[in-house]
């Protein structure tokens, strides 16, 4: 059987284990022109709550009914098609279902030997893009620079901040909690963290770099942002690549107070969606895999197991309790 | 004798009376190296109520006791410097004040012949120079694009429009109130205007250009930049000038609450201050000297009179009872 989490209604705030059901149908047939893939691994990204508002953005949202969206990795278990053989591992947009019958289209094929198959979905997948293209491309980094991240114990934030180390920036990173603080310069060999949860983010921001920021990589939105605009630097390049602080409210958003730094300071806010640097993805693997294999990018995953686990799982995302990318095996 | 406006205190919300004190002295005698200037008119822009706050800024705040900073043309009527004559028309940062002993530094010469004095503390001083820079080397407009200015009848925003349109954009303004509405269409040439303070702007924008804005000029912040973030077109650009609304806030500034359409339109915000293009002044000036010689480029001054109605004039920066650049006469 094929076990599939769909979409069963839109969440007001935080999701809750009504918001999705879990249904098993038949593995699907393949036709002509298509393969079988079961899926193993399914990514969870904040990205995922954004997909299940009503609302326009930058890809449609997940409809009621629908298999929730999500990227994936697995094997091709059967094949009419004369690019994927059986055996072939492959990721894409496989959605929150065991099984999926396809004709490739946002598939493509990856070595499991070169690095195991979750990192396919994290550091070599869309958070790891995200990271890479938003630090490189849109915060524009130069040897040198000061550069602040939060999320920084996340899976985008954690390639940001490592990226930015190598080449050749002081990263100080925001992180929740004292063992993620720990994880992130100790591990990942940031410069400085400060732990949101048990410190003061204006004094410790103020300390790590009393100079300020010449870019900060924004993951989380809200209070944070608005205190990162007031330490950066003339010139400041911010990089808005999500808001998971306000992703749940059921109020409006908040919006950043201290914006008019940017006037002061000459700033820029940029928001940036990696699906714009998808003809680069290779480029982007090649070096992220270097790094990797020079060890000087490293890559965790906190792998939970079970399809029917997938609410308490994507809890995760908000709630803190991760260490690195969040990952659910669905396979059994 | 020589009037002064000082400042007297730095005050909470909007500036009153007792904000500034008009004091008389004795007119300044020159040392060599110096000259010294009637002032005739002097420039009111809203940042003056910026560059009264104790606050970190891109210029020094003036100070309890310090001459009220404003922009300023007269002619000199001493003179012990090489470069500038009796008889010669002078522009720089003279302050609120009738007579100034300068050496020089900050002030240029400029020919009165070729336009009246007012506009060059108008639309060939400062706020024309904000409007150039930003709208060309921030906003980046490209021919064909569709953009936005608030503050559409002020000084900066007139002419944002007026070049904008020059450049084969299509322009629509926003403005407090009909006959400014008026103006900005019939007088200046924009394609169309929202009256803020009689008309839904949500509305007014969605139908002035269904596809959305390529490019926001943003004189004024608060509830119009939020609303205007909701109609930005896929890689905008908004340009952060101003925020006019928020100046005289007791309370802290209102940030903008759809800032996270920057995200889903990979959308800039960017701030920019007039100063950092003082190299190019030349070039803009000689430009737009050009379109209004060719009667491409309109410029109105707002011109009232006497140093002793600083205040009253003052006020009509902020409740919006003047047209076009306020000029103040100081010279009796």
């Amino acid at each position: 059987m094929n076990k599939q989490v769909k979409l069963a209604m839109r969440p007001v705030g935080m999701p809750t284990e009504e918001t999705w059901t879990l249904e098993e149908s038949a593995i699907p047939t393949i036709e002509e022109g298509q393969f079988l893939l079961r899926q193993d691994y399914i990514s969870l990204d904040p990205a995922m709550r954004g997909w299940m508002n009503d609302a326009k953005s930058y890809i449609p949202p997940v409809q009621i009914g629908e298999v929730m969206r999500a990227g994936s990795i697995g094997e091709v278990v059967e094949s009419k098609h004369p690019n994927f053989q059986v055996g072939d591992a492959v990721t894409g947009w496989g959605g929150v279902q065991q099984y999926i019958a396809t004709d490739g289209k946002g598939f493509y094929k990856v070595d499991t030997k070169l690095a195991p198959a979750p990192t396919y979905i994290g550091t070599l997948g869309m958070p790891g893009m995200t990271a890479y293209f938003g630090i490189l491309e849109v915060g524009k980094i130069k040897e040198g620079e000061t550069v602040l991240v939060s999320g920084a114990a996340g899976a985008v934030g954690s390639v940001v901040g490592q990226i930015a180390k190598i080449k050749g920036c002081t990263v100080v990173g925001i992180a929740g909690g004292p063992d993620k603080c720990k994880y992130v310069v100790e591990e990942l060999g940031f410069d400085a963290c400060i732990d949101y949860k048990n410190e003061n983010v204006y004094k410790g921001l103020k300390k790590a770099a009393p100079k300020g920021y010449d870019v900060y990589f924004d993951n989380v939105g809200g209070e944070i942002l608005d205190i990162a605009l007031t330490q950066i630097r003339m010139w400041a390049r911010i990089v808005i690549c999500g808001a998971i602080s306000q992703y749940n409210n059921k109020e409006s958003v908040k919006g950043p107070s201290n914006y008019l730094s940017l006037l002061v300071n000459r700033g820029t806010m940029t928001g940036m969606v990696v699906m714009d640097y998808t003809k680069d993805f290779g480029t982007a693997a090649q070096n992220m895999g270097m790094w990797m294999a020079q060890g000087k990018l490293k890559s965790k995953e906190d792998i939970y197991t079970g399809i029917e686990n997938f609410y308490t799982t994507f809890q995760r995302l908000f709630n803190g309790k991760k260490m690195g990318k969040l990952v659910l095996k669905i396979s059994e």
